[in-house]
């Protein structure tokens, strides 16, 4: 905990190089991206025998884009599944065994780091939340407010089949996983579109 | 149709940045990211007046990291949301009004495209298709393939106030939205573990 910024290693990269990925890909140094790069690193220094790891991630708010940007796991290459139970945790797997581990926030060792707690438990609204500080406690935290446990991932419950074969959707003509009926979800009312006309636009 | 390889700009990068850009992120040269690239930069030429738009994606294979790499909107910042309908599509809306465009592949126009819709259809295994012959392919049909249309995103279908207010789980002890509950829906059962052991890990 008397280590300096510039001493801070997350998954191989400084700390000032890590930030500066944040800043290009996320777009804005988030707190919840910083706290996320501490916990992939403790979930990869403590991940799984095996060559290859899949990840899953328990929240859709900044974590994923920490895993993304630090593992070779992402959503469109499939190696990084969201399962949104809001919990700010994450999981590296061995992706045959489903043998892996999870990183999680330590609610209970949150009592000495006040800004971290309001974050985590929004006891005060973003305007409100000075990050600057924030960001500074959770430089000082670090792994200090994780815990890492063993889990046993069902694989079963995460592998979908329903991408094996494709027809021509009746309703809207295009493409859709044949397993999901005779018309794709956006026909049966899954679209989050209050209208789509089929105007052509500027192509070129 | 008669240009070459070196003319193609996706969304301000050369062709070649961009095959640079995939291997970074998604790892391998995918071609449903090089596909994914050309419907990116279609959809983002026809975006929405308005400072910002934020992106859905109705697939989660391979074009959610066309949408990451090649525009602001990630999954971690929430500008980007991918809703699972198994279509091969994606929109840019502005974000107050709802109002954007919508970027599909067109299976009327695949015949042509022998591979593209072998690719599109699942029609051979991955074993079994030629990746090169499909992404040559892809690169001479560009935006030929692809279709735009106008939309209006149901703003109010696609906002989530789940976040709002935190509390600890009776359960396993971690925070978790307080509208899911008394316990997290990770202690509900929704959770992908078989088992999950609370033993400390190294961390340091």
């Amino acid at each position: 905990m008397t280590s300096t910024r510039s001493e801070i290693i997350i998954c191989r990269h400084t700390y000032d190089e890590y930030i500066e990925m944040i800043k290009a890909f996320h777009g804005h140094i988030a707190p919840g991206m910083v706290l996320g790069g501490f916990m992939v690193d403790l979930a990869y220094r403590n991940r799984p025998q095996g060559e290859f790891f899949d990840a899953i991630c328990e929240t859709r708010a900044c974590l994923p884009d920490a895993i993304q940007l630090l593992t070779p796991c992402t959503v469109g290459n499939g190696w990084l599944r969201i399962i949104d139970l809001g919990r700010f945790a994450l999981s590296f797997f061995e992706k045959y065994t489903g043998n892996g581990v999870r990183v999680y926030v330590d609610s209970s060792k949150l009592d000495g780091w006040p800004e971290i707690k309001t974050f985590l438990f929004k006891l005060k609204s973003k305007k409100e939340q000075d990050s600057e500080v924030l960001i500074r406690e959770i430089n000082l935290a670090r792994a200090s407010i994780l815990a890492v446990q063993k889990v046993a991932v069902d694989l079963g419950a995460i592998k979908s089949s329903r991408r094996d074969t494709f027809a021509v959707c009746l309703g809207c003509g295009e493409g859709f996983p044949k397993a999901d009926g005779d018309i794709c979800l956006g026909c049966k009312g899954k679209a989050p579109y209050l209208s789509c006309a089929r105007t052509g636009l500027q192509k070129d």
